[in-house]
């Protein structure tokens, strides 16, 4: 499954000893397949890792022949050592592969600020290569995990083509990208444009409105790679909308594996002018600190929704707005509504409308509420 | 002390039963003197409550002969009746004051949604009036509070002229004005105008630069009252720096009692291409929950810091970023700078530095740490 369950590829993860506590933080996947082609998304943080300012430039080319994966440490703001290192990383790899090094990307993930212990990390690139696999998408998949409790991995499989991947990501998820790393694959036979356009089209519905914390990270990174072995060229619609499918479903188990979260929040902005209008007010109600806390409390606080739809430029008159939680208009025309003792809160998942009363536009951002675990997660020393 | 240290003003704060625990929640701040010109300052939320949509019409004319001020109750997002119930507070204080309502203000806080208890707020006004008194300025302030766990109070007296004021907040902290409620109070002889440009000029570099939590709230109002009451006229920049003066002191207040915080965080800016993008960054800093759990955990995580520098537009290249926590340089030229142990983070104030090398300008942003008291205080059922 996960990115072996395409045709043409295979992957391994093994434990390099990047984790000091011995957990598999090394995954490798190659691409065995007829084409090469492959598109990537990055992040749009402006202070990128190393392994995104090399994986852009392989991108490139549009080819992708392998991608090395580590957990452990991110790479980030290592300077020109750090640089080098992901650069010896691609050429270890190509090395044993038997590739160009252009056509390796590399991602990492972990803490910013630390090099990688290279003295562990080549080694193991030769033991992850003789543990490649047609088998080997779920402990690829296992490998890359940080402090997910769970590996995250999604196919969907259409008639005699499949697209499939893994994800990792639990915290410092935000927008422009939430933050993660993810390697889809497909078998289908398309060239690196086609996945260029179905990767954009997919990643901006998808893990682009996955706010978990409003936190952008340095090392973001979303791979598509087809290695043609189907033989296969589907329609382009139909493609696409099996890489959106993936994409959701991989974003969802991001969100429902969120840091310290105890509750998924789907914010549905609905009747806006423009679908910008719709991602702006989805946004600021999902990054509204006051309002995650309150659905922590499985309190149905409108007014905190209200305060922050009023601090976005989106089209609307303050009192013909209306706000439905669970189910329930708490808030119309800009005041209160139904009886908030209606709204029905213990379940996990928490569905927020806006209507803005201002067109006919929508748009749905997925974050989570802010916990005492949140912050015990990460107030802890280095994460 | 506080609204009365300056000549020409009476004050007075009681229990009008707003707040079903008892405690003081009516205030009234009533002008005295030769002058009544007077400026305010309102939230930039477009969803505005009731008292701010009155007072910024009242403002209008560059007159206000008295505030009335309420805790227990924010009556935002209450519709007509909520403005009705505004205007019919100013008519009352009209009322017993003898002055005309139009240079009422009124001020509103604390939960969103809810009708005032206009049975209680209307006599509340007369036992109010009945307790002015030129010494009344601290009971003001208390009867303002919410969660803050102390009244704030600041005065600067020059060359026979004072400035004084009082303040109430310590959640929804955020640009674009803290959330809070502010009045200060002069005896210096000026006109609407001179006030108005000395407190834009204030809260631009003062409360718009605290940002506690990123939320910005629908009530907050700052105002400026002049009795003329010391006949004299001081000379502009000297009024302005007094002015400044307190509401320096008054920010630096709302943050030292900011919801569940245990550390304040002064993120300094320095060498920016312009103060705009000082700002921009510093409020990027001041909003990431990631770096505020890694600060409530003594961590001093200036990947994080780097982090949140990438997310803006400001002028900067990433490897000449330079980060110093509590004056260790712990991040130079994008990447790992002096040691991180240097760092003591014991103390309750912490003093983040972000040197952009981009130019020459600098902006100092005050927030806090993301704790678990804070989740624990605004997850609370409705606050």
């Amino acid at each position: 499954m996960s990115v072996t369950a395409a045709k043409g590829f295979t992957a391994a993860g093994i434990a390099a000893g990047i984790k000091e506590n011995g957990n598999p933080d090394l995954a490798l996947v190659v691409n065995t397949g007829p084409r090469r082609a492959a598109a990537g998304v990055f992040t749009s943080n402006r202070v990128k890792a190393a392994p995104v300012l090399w994986s852009e430039q392989v991108l490139k080319s549009g080819q992708v022949s392998a991608v090395v994966l580590n957990s452990g440490g991110a790479n980030a703001c290592t300077g020109p050592k750090g640089f080098q290192d992901t650069h010896a990383t691609a050429e270890k790899a190509a090395e044993v592969l038997g590739r160009g090094a252009i056509e390796v990307a590399v991602c990492s993930t972990g803490l910013i600020g630390v090099l990688l212990p290279m003295d562990k990390l080549l080694p193991g690139l030769e033991q992850a290569a003789a543990a490649l696999s047609e088998h080997g998408g779920e402990k690829a998949a296992i490998a890359i995990k940080t402090t997910d409790t769970v590996h995250k991995t999604s196919v969907v499989t259409k008639d005699g083509w499949t697209v499939g991947g893994m994800a990792k990501g639990a915290g410092m998820l935000a927008p422009g990208l939430a933050t993660m790393l993810v390697v889809l694959t497909t078998d289908a036979d398309l060239d690196d444009e086609t996945l260029d356009k179905a990767l954009r089209a997919a990643t901006k519905v998808t893990f682009d409105r996955v706010d978990s914390d409003g936190c952008m990270s340095t090392n973001d990174t979303v791979l598509l790679l087809s290695s043609g072995s189907s033989g296969i060229t589907p329609a382009y619609e139909e493609f696409a909308e099996a890489v959106r499918q993936v994409c959701d479903d991989l974003g969802q188990q991001l969100i429902r594996d969120a840091e310290g979260a105890s509750k998924d929040i789907k914010v549905e902005v609905i009747n806006a002018a423009t679908e910008d209008d719709a991602v702006e007010v989805g946004r600021s109600i999902a990054r509204n600190n006051l309002l995650k806390c309150a659905i922590h409390g499985e309190d149905p606080n409108w007014g905190r929704v209200l305060s922050a739809i009023g601090t976005t430029r989106a089209a609307f008159e303050p009192d013909r707005l209306n706000v439905a939680i669970n189910g329930v208009w708490v808030c119309k025309n800009g005041g209160v509504g139904e009886d908030r003792e209606k709204v029905d809160m213990r379940y996990r998942e928490v569905h927020i409308v806006a209507d803005l009363a201002a067109g006919s536009e929508t748009a749905t951002i997925w974050t989570n509420d802010l916990t005492a675990d949140y912050v015990h997660e990460n107030s802890a020393y280095s994460s």
